[in-house]
């Protein structure tokens, strides 16, 4: 930040006019900017709430008043604020400052977040607090996007905290945006509500009642039937949702403009009980190309700052584009395919699908729990919903893949994307528990692709056969080598997984895109004279028992490789197999550890959770006791 | 029921005059007090649906048309009314009708229902499928009570319904209650609703709008400036929440009015578009003492029809009673602690502490998701709530557990009752699969008591040491013998079991109350000259390897039993443990199969799936191969 107001914490900028803090969101703003350009990272967000950012930290007395960011994503001028400037070079870095709050890295983030729509429900456990304690002056904030407004716990806690009327202030900072256009009806509602629209209907409609042909004796009592009537009829539908639920509205206010802020929420501070401001801000105000394309701009690479241009353009192809294509090719000869997503239409590639096919791509909000009953309902009536869930957020949904799906053994392919660890976001993103939590629910089918030919198969497959019930196909963040141009499609075997290389001394299973790691690492421990047999299990459940006993019986010392949790995770499968079968064998299983992974690079990580090449490469040595290479003279040939 | 119309089917029931509607629900209600009476199960929520089941049958042309009960307990008049009623003696027992619909067992049974408030998604889905398929005749209807319409999931349909606008109704049936008495801001809303007094608030708001002294020249115009004032400043309070979802409002409607039922459900018939019917129904209707005492007569046992005295009145300690006591004695000492309950006030037996310190029970409505994060909100700020709820709800906050509690490693006690098999609500209850998806959890710890003493230990040392994380205790439905009347409370090592048994041939190491079952099969097997060691592991996470490895250095066969699946459960941890270590023993897994648990008692299920004691007593013959019981003759002493 260029150094005018050299603010590091809250009680500097409490120190300023309120005359001042417009330029100073200038300077936030080009720093902002700067920053992102240079590194990438979330960046539109961000840019919207300069203004509300700075306004709360000026009338609230943080950190002993509470502030929690919902999702968390917009939060970088709350960093800058609150003594992380200096830091915020190595944001989402390895080691660096997280890209959402983080108890752990500051006294004032209050409540870590990353996942949308739990800021309601933490601010008003802190509210219940100090009601408890007897403590009715600190004050307790909220800031929730209106597309973190359509999940169901926003809805959970706005229907608690009406109830118990701790304080608290709920922001709604209605951008009209998730990372895509919002969808839902809670949106129109909002657009009503912020355009006037609403109001104005209401206008018109009584002006209407009260135009009457002269004005007969019992004219006032006539109105009066005549707006009772309308009332009851109709007129109600102009309503408030948030008043409705006992919490007082307030707003809409122009989200940019200071000084209104720091008025209306001075007057809001002495008015006991929940409150919700509806503050209407522009996703990416003040960098022009990110006020008009929000999807582009929601978390860019690196850019150049005067023109807007994307610097590194990637051409590599990515699972997620072959998962969009394949879906579309695969619905154009099949009827019965339909796309689900919450919230993630770009991000999960299924924006052509929708410009080609819209009544087949259903874009149900942030709401990973309807999303995934939703495909159940459609599935339970013959059609074949590809519900596309990111594996942290199918946390989310858990109960219903296992109650409203798999019980009822309906088919739903569930395409879990960003499994394994997914880079810069850290511990709220990484998807590192879904293999655990998937393979202990009956019935369930669950795979993963070694590389884009395999996951198209797969996702082929999956609509192939006949009902097969529930099949999950996890597939990573990321690049993986393009497809061959002439690849048609393959069924594969459910169940079945592959021999990729024959080997003598040790055999390794993996599953997933890891498995290219492990083709490298076997070629390198030629160079240790070690002959290692590579298996792709492709699916975790159902095992390949004839592959597993091949390898069982064949090898003394197996090693297990995926991207995700160690505990509970693929290996474990196979090692209950190992077990159950009574096979006294070596086993090793390479994964993530029983810690949340950290943040950095998809590389950086799987170097450093020990399941990269090199990773691999070092087990296989420690468990052949040979960690020394042999010196090329005494090499047997 | 009495054979006076005898209907089996709904063609059945059109087939009769309108006139004959009410005395038929006559005849359902007294098979229903007659069934309960001597079978126990579900029993309030199915006695306020009659009506409205009849008129629904009645109306719609089932099973073309889609009809969904949402959690299903309240559809037993359904169930009779559609081809069920030869069978409803087996009604929840072991190979006998579901108590709740299941689509493998009707075709009426449009969607498999058990866990609250995913009836809006499935019906959508279908509506949605219709849709698409350009079907616009078919009728899709819900039926939800208002506790169910507190969760997030049925707030995430309503807002993607009235965004996708297809053709459904979704029948608010709104007794007040969920199993205990409904709390949040949405219950006074409906209140409100059905009590008119929103609307007479809004009818004297306008009446006194309207008195304005004399009639001066410009009367409608300053009526109109007063009126929109008005609108603007807090008019808008009234009004509905449904409507601002783009869902039209109908009601309320009297649910024990059958031909203005018939006659509103008709009218309905033809309204495109997704529509909200607002029905008031008494839970208990027909039956007095359940009209007045709703949470004892939600699922009665077994009852004197004449009087409503209980029968067989059950005097022994159940685990919930364990609980509900020990949480008043540690919170009478520990001002930290707080309760939390997602509706299931009397279900976990916190009615009593409710009594006695009403601002520490949170009764949060049936919102599994926000229960969780309010407890890390409450965490956040110091406190230490003990959050209870259901392993089989649990699922529903999986996400919650993981994002906002462990890794922000915040203390927060989650209390999972019904762990391990519920018994006759069959698979949509059991508590299954939490061990496996919580101990891949980093930082979590996990435990199950043996006994009664062991639970209130358990609980004690939730709260006896410093910071520690999530600490969950997992505990089953029923009964445990008493607590010796003196008992003090014991702190226990975290991470530690004990051994409870020594022996020379077999170990076998057992979590939670099936220890019980363990230490009987370790006294009959003496029989056969096995001398069985027993371990309590009581933690599954952290585990004792101190204990462990005494296990396995000293035996070559050891056991698992657990009240859980045995894919990923305890069993599962203690086998990782073991291969990790190089530890080559045979290992033996006992806990439910990969496939989910039938109904029946739980006595029952523990047999079937093998791991009561006469499971165990096998199990251990089978690996020491004894089969057969020596002789007396041949004993060699």
């Amino acid at each position: 930040m260029p150094e005018h107001y050299n603010i590091d914490t809250p009680d500097d900028l409490r120190r300023l006019p309120v005359t001042s803090l417009q330029h100073l969101c200038g300077e936030i703003r080009s720093f902002l900017i700067d920053h992102v350009a240079s590194n990438g990272g979330h960046f539109s967000s961000s840019l919207g709430v300069v203004e509300l950012t700075v306004a709360l930290h000026y009338v609230f007395n943080t950190p002993e008043d509470k502030l929690v960011w919902d999702v968390g994503h917009q939060a970088y001028p709350h960093k800058l604020l609150t003594g992380r400037k200096s830091r915020f070079h190595s944001n989402r870095l390895l080691e660096g400052i997280s890209g959402f709050p983080s108890r752990d890295e500051s006294i004032y983030d209050a409540f870590g977040t990353g996942h949308s729509s739990t800021s309601i429900s933490a601010i008003l456990g802190m509210a219940c607090a100090a009601k408890y304690r007897g403590d009715h002056t600190r004050q307790h904030i909220a800031v929730i996007g209106d597309g973190a407004m359509t999940a169901g716990m926003a809805f959970e806690a706005l229907n608690n905290a009406g109830y118990e009327q701790p304080n608290m202030l709920v922001i709604l900072n209605d951008n009209n945006m998730s990372i895509d256009a919002n969808t839902g009806a809670l949106q129109n509602y909002l657009t009503e509500l912020t355009t006037g629209k609403h109001y104005n209907a209401l206008k018109s409609h009584i002006r209407k009642l009260l135009t009457h042909p002269g004005q007969p004796a019992n004219w006032p009592v006539e109105v009066a039937r005549k707006l009772q009537k309308a009332v009851k009829g109709g007129l109600l539908r102009y309503s408030n949702l948030f008043e409705a639920l006992n919490i007082r509205y307030f707003g809409p206010v122009d989200g940019h403009d200071l000084p209104k802020l720091v008025h209306v929420l001075e007057k809001l501070k002495p008015i006991p009980g929940p409150k919700l401001l509806h503050c209407v801000t522009t996703k990416g105000q003040g960098f022009a190309p990110a006020m008009t394309d929000h999807a582009k701009w929601h978390a860019p690479k690196k850019f150049d700052r005067a023109t807007g241009a994307t610097l590194d353009a990637d051409t590599t192809t990515t699972f997620q584009q072959v998962f969009g294509d394949t879906l579309i090719t695969l619905a154009n000869s099949n009827p019965k395919i339909i796309a689900i997503t919450p919230a993630m239409l770009s991000g999960s590639a299924l924006t052509n699908m929708k410009k080609q096919m819209p009544e087949r791509v259903f874009d149900v909000g942030i709401t990973e729990q309807h999303a995934v009953t939703f495909a159940a309902g459609l599935a339970a009536d013959g059609l074949l919903p590809y519900c596309t869930i990111y594996s942290t957020f199918l946390q989310r949904a858990y109960d219903q893949v296992i109650h409203d799906v798999a019980l009822q053994k309906l088919n739903v392919v569930f395409c879990i994307d960003r499994a394994g660890v997914t880079g810069q976001d850290g511990p709220t993103h990484h998807g590192a528990f879904d293999i655990a939590f998937l393979r202990c629910v009956p019935g369930i089918i669950g795979a993963s692709p070694m590389d884009a030919e395999d996951f198209r198969d797969l996702l082929f497959t999956a609509q192939a056969g006949e009902s097969h019930g529930p099949f999950a196909v996890r597939y990573p963040k990321g690049t993986t080598a393009p497809l061959p141009p002439t690849a048609g499609f393959r069924k594969l075997a459910i169940g079945k997984g592959r021999k990729i290389r024959s080997g003598r001394d040790i055999a390794i299973l993996s599953l997933g895109p890891v498995g290219q790691y492990v083709t490298a690492a076997c070629k390198e421990l030629e160079a240790y004279h070690l002959d290692v047999a590579h298996y792709d299990l492709r699916f975790f459940k159902p095992l390949d028992e004839t592959l597993l006993h091949e390898v069982f019986s064949r090898f003394s010392t197996v090693i297990t490789v995926e991207d995700g949790c160690i505990q509970g995770g693929a290996g474990s499968a196979v090692m209950e197999f190992m077990v159950e079968q009574g096979y006294h064998v070596t086993l090793k299983r390479l994964g993530l550890p029983d810690t949340f992974a950290t943040q950095g690079t998809q590389q950086q990580l799987h170097e450093l959770y020990g399941y990269d090449k090199k990773g691999i490469v070092q087990a296989v040595r420690e468990v052949a006791g040979r960690v020394k290479k042999p010196e090329a003279d005494f090499q047997i040939h």
